[in-house]
């Protein structure tokens, strides 16, 4: 059977670098390594569904990619809890104190700047292990060995479903869930990088940064204010590199 | 904040069952219990998802529940996998020869019956694990602490999402990839039973199976074939008890 793997891919910059992973292992094949991915992207409701569909399903043509599913998560709206899919919720904006100036390297982090026990109202309720357990049905389904998944440690803990030990679990999890002859393992190969790690890397890999979509306000210009257009900023900013993307 | 539980009740004998255990934890309290309940349903494209939905409805008015949650997951059957979603896929019909009459006792299960390698086709890839994640998405926005799922061990390992050591470890997932001040934990209380134990117990707790449905393959009368009706007719005749759905 050919060696798939599963992407989750969001649409933002730390799915797409980790596409980017993915495509390059299968590269040195030196065969159309494009049919070796298999793209899954979810929609939950979340401000920025349309965009975000776009950006993924650019970035799937930008890698050949055939195998994709899309699927409607809409109850993950229903229940809200998150203001990334209730529109009553505030996005949170980073106030001028808490610039990430200071965010030179990843040493100089000062921990005020990421507090330990708040986890932010853009966290949605156990999203990661929703996401990766339909990942887990499709790797299933299709034989695909692998799913790549483009957490970034640097969110957590405020984010609990994006720590080394979550994905841990989740891989026993699937281990004991799934056929005595299906052998799927979940990847996240950004976990313990910094953000503007993940910009450096996705620029050795040349990924299609133009492509990518992070506000998580706006759907036509970027805001540049909420957290995650801050967030994203401040890593191209520290990893030297130009953001090619839009802001109002 | 009130003491809530969520119950998975997909309208079939054991989340019949295991909602009345949910509902009986709370009736020691005196009382309006019902409002401790909080039903998820999902449906996932399975052949009978009209008829399943329709018992949902008919158990949670039965209990006076007024916290539901009904979710699409027609992706499930877009993926296919199963013959339960993949109407392409014929449902499995027991053979004369493997006929359960020997389930007289759980003592004499001939393993035969239940062969450890096959995972049947009526198998859904990780069901439960999706089932349980949005259960506890769910239950982490309303503040609920309890997770009731009527999985039956006697299936395991054909379905390997059904094991004890599969709850138990997605106990620990759930532990870390929610906040740290949710505390969640997935009871499943029917897990070392058997099928026949299970009706007898929901007959003492005067649970509505009136009102579930079983069949994997009809929605108007039950075919009386299928796997699941076979094991539901033989479950209610060693437990001595009269179903009171009609077969074709």
């Amino acid at each position: 059977m050919k060696d798939l793997a599963v992407v989750l891919v969001s649409g933002g910059i730390d799915s797409c670098v980790t596409a980017g992973i993915a495509n390059k292992t299968y590269e040195s094949n030196g065969v159309d390594h494009s049919s070796n991915l298999a793209f899954l992207h979810i929609n939950y409701g979340q401000r920025t569904e349309k965009k975000e569909l776009d950006s993924f399903e650019k970035i799937a043509d930008f890698y050949g990619v055939k195998h994709k599913l899309v699927c409607d998560f809409k109850w993950l709206s229903k229940i809200g809890g998150s203001s990334l899919t209730d529109l009553e919720m505030d996005v949170p904006v980073f106030k001028k104190e808490t610039k990430l100036k200071s965010f030179a390297t990843s040493q100089e982090i000062p921990p005020q700047n990421v507090p330990e026990q708040i986890v932010p109202t853009t966290y949605v309720p156990f999203r990661n292990a929703n996401l990766l357990s339909i990942g887990v049905s499709w790797a299933e389904v299709i034989g695909a060995k692998k799913i790549f998944i483009g957490v970034v440690n640097q969110d957590a803990p405020r984010y609990p479903d994006t720590r080394p030990e979550f994905i841990q679990a989740f891989n026993k999890l699937l281990k004991l869930g799934t056929k005595p002859d299906t052998h799927i393992e979940v990847l996240a190969p950004l976990i313990n990088m910094q953000k503007y790690e993940v910009v450096k890397l996705g620029a050795e890999l040349n990924v299609p940064f133009h492509l990518t979509w992070s506000c998580y306000k706006n759907d036509a210009l970027a805001c540049g204010k909420c957290e995650s257009c801050k967030q994203r900023h401040d890593a191209f900013k520290l990893a030297g590199i130009n953001d090619p993307i839009n802001y109002e």
